[in-house]
């Protein structure tokens, strides 16, 4: 803390005070919930009147910038994207506004800016500990990668031809019987899923899905629960190891989806990425028992290698593919060339299901672990299903008291938490608690503060 | 070709004939352009009547899937998504149709689709000739490459910290002074563009360009030319080695721009994507001249190493940078992290900087083989700039001739070009020519045809 402001500027002290503090805040060095040094350390540093500094953050207090505690000093608020876009010269805040994306809710927002902290315990966190991601053989596999010239060109719109081959075999696990033209590669599920709702779906209509869905985070796809039948939806469903409830559905309850969606011309997306991480196995795709080249299906590496690679895939009927596959072209130019030639030399060799072996064992460990401390600290407070594989255990807690001030008090303790309502709007019951994320220890320490967190707020 | 209807099923040999035409088209078997076998040999082949053969055809031509050609037969027609649309059993197609989101015009289809076979002469394509990327390099530099196990996993939403440091010397190459904080990785140049459209253009806005730029070939993207003032706009620029004019803007040209988009509040996008390729160096960026935080600057390596990586960056405010992120995580959850490992490595070692100071030379060399030829071949009835750096001749023929047509039989003889039109809306005086894809014997063989044809249509 050197800066003083300059008595030879054009601009007063107060503005110069006032644009330094925004600025430490801006870039982070005051981060959020800091404590402000006192007035007087602030008087002292700038050289100014401790009347000058009483009126910067009487201002600052006004815009929402910093907030008094009665009795501890002076903090640097949690905030959204509107303080900080106010601040630009060029009104870029306006023209955010005026676009037609939306952000991601503000619970979203400090879920990402908290997940990048190491000192966050992310308890909801759904992606591989680093413990978990098979490094050693991932470096190795670098090692042999070759790649032609012309395959480190631009690829061509459906993805590589070597790791459309090399799915069509893979997705047999599966079920599904394919061809190279009906797969698109894609940079991840989450692209998919974007592919589909800008390409496929009229301006103004949704994806339907579950009450509790995935889908329901991602605020730039729109999405709504059990519409009234709409010809014009699309259904939105992850049937095995369902995020967030881990569910798995049975062979009949698929048959009969694919089914009653077929009878009503309805398309359904299937998100098939958890399959892979099953504790005991589970029904072969919905895809596998289409037959109307209506069912589109997703599946990625991201969940069970590592969520750095960036690689997953579509697969569809060949000119819906191919359309979508024109969309991707616009949007990204094809996924990396890398990345997907490691994920073809994974699939073609016993890299990968050595490594998916080992992981589901160590995941269902981690399940039992968990179980066992919920059943200790939220046993009578709480109920939630087993685990049937994947990372999560969906968490109902009895009492709505999962609220936003809930979520805010534990960031407080570092405890981040994915309240279920990103995934289920307005129901104030649920905790996504993944035990892939964190280290038991974590684990353990962040249900403790969890459950004293929820108990304090149970009537 | 050892198919037959089978009698014993329920469709007719009609309908059963017609599906098989279909597939084989729609499933690529039988190209575009593609001869058929005589009425007579199909006949032969499925065991059937002349006359029933003489009904599916009729039929196909009256859908457009094939045509007759004066006295030389029937011929699979060019066609564009909505034939192939139109053979799903769910109607895929009606719901194309009722997304905003807009297809690739038809002429990019077909670049896109004849760019993926090894027989087409590329003479537009604006990527690295598969001799100039530098495969020993990167083969050597992939078992080179650390990642820790935090690195293998989802990245924080601006991207790898270690690129984005790396990044903040080696914009220092163009003048910029930037901060990690002030720069979000991306998936390409492409991607950045498509941000800024999706994040920063109220509905119903375009991006203000040149007349010729590439941004009008992107039909996602609204643009125009020369728009009375719009304060809604951007200003989008490639203001070294234009795509497609291959300008240079002065030094004296680049502050004044800055400067009048600066009084106009008008943000600037700048497309930095071939400063590494001049032939004699060019100014610093528009970007170094930024006082008001109102420039977006673009750079990637997909020219100067390989497309294949789809790693670019976007450096602004950064609060429009961190918007941009949130929609980026939407989107496709950030960048490969082993891509971004790669360039961070690249950047930071004397892999690029040899790498390039041998590509300039190679360019050099390719760019007066070719301007050579063009003398040769079309110096009476064309004219252009002599290259200054990167990938083209944007090559202007003294009659507007550059016509679909054109388009259409070069690509018979297997020569693609990348007609005018594409980046100049309906001028057709103009030849997107890239010197830096064929081999030379091929740019020599495709400029002279390319020539012959032209000639052929001069009034």
């Amino acid at each position: 803390m050197t800066w003083k402001p300059n008595r030879t500027e054009k601009r007063t002290l107060f503005d110069q005070i006032r644009a330094w503090i925004v600025e430490q805040i801006e870039d982070g060095h005051w981060s959020n919930g800091m404590r402000l040094p006192s007035q007087r350390k602030l008087a002292e540093q700038f050289g100014v009147n401790r009347s000058t500094i009483i009126q910067v953050l009487d201002e600052l207090k006004a815009e929402d910038v910093i907030e008094s505690r009665q009795g501890s000093g002076v903090y640097v608020k949690p905030r959204g994207w509107d303080f900080v876009l106010r601040q630009q010269t060029l009104d870029w805040h306006q023209r955010i506004k005026q676009s037609a994306y939306k952000v991601n809710a503000q619970t979203i927002q400090l879920i990402n800016e908290y997940e990048a902290l190491p000192t966050t315990v992310r308890l909801g966190t759904g992606e591989l500990s680093p413990e978990l991601i098979p490094q050693t053989a991932l470096l190795k596999s670098f090692s042999e990668l070759t790649l032609t010239n012309q395959e480190l060109g631009y690829s061509e719109p459906l993805g590589s031809l070597h790791l459309r081959n090399t799915l069509t075999s893979y997705l047999e696990r599966r079920g599904i019987v394919t061809k190279p033209n009906n797969i698109l590669i894609v940079s991840g599920a989450v692209q998919a899923l974007q592919l589909l709702s800008l390409g496929l779906l009229e301006t103004g209509t949704s994806i339907t899905t579950e009450a509790a869905s995935y889908i329901h985070s991602i605020p730039s796809i729109p999405s709504v629960s059990f519409q009234a039948s709409n010809k014009k939806t699309m259904y939105y469903t992850i049937p095995t190891l369902s995020n967030p409830t881990g569910k798995i559905l049975t062979l009949e309850e698929r048959k009969r989806l694919v089914e009653r969606c077929s009878v009503n011309h309805m398309p359904v997306v299937e998100d098939d990425v958890y399959s892979e991480l099953t504790f005991d196995g589970a029904p072969p795709a919905l895809k596998s028992f289409d037959r109307a080249g209506q069912v589109l299906y997703i599946g990625s590496v991201s969940k069970c290698i590592s969520p750095g690679i960036r690689v997953g895939w579509l697969v569809g009927p060949e000119s819906v593919v191919r359309y979508l596959a024109d969309l991707k072209m616009q949007l990204d130019y094809g996924t990396s060339a890398i990345s997907q030639q490691l994920v073809a030399q994974w699939l073609n060799s016993s890299y990968f299901y050595e490594h998916i072996y080992n992981l589901r064992a160590s995941l269902k460990k981690r399940a039992d672990f968990t179980e066992a401390i919920l059943q200790k600290t939220v046993g009578d407070i709480a109920e939630w299903e087993s685990s049937k594989g994947g990372f999560y255990i969906w968490l109902r807690i009895k009492q709505p008291v999962v609220t936003k001030s809930l979520f805010l008090a534990l960031l407080k303790q570092n405890i981040l938490i994915n309240p279920g309502y990103i995934y289920k709007p307005n129901d104030y019951h649920y905790v996504r608690v993944s035990y892939a994320y964190c280290t038991l220890d974590e684990l353990k320490r962040g249900l403790i503060m969890l459950a004293n967190e929820v108990k304090k707020r149970f009537i």
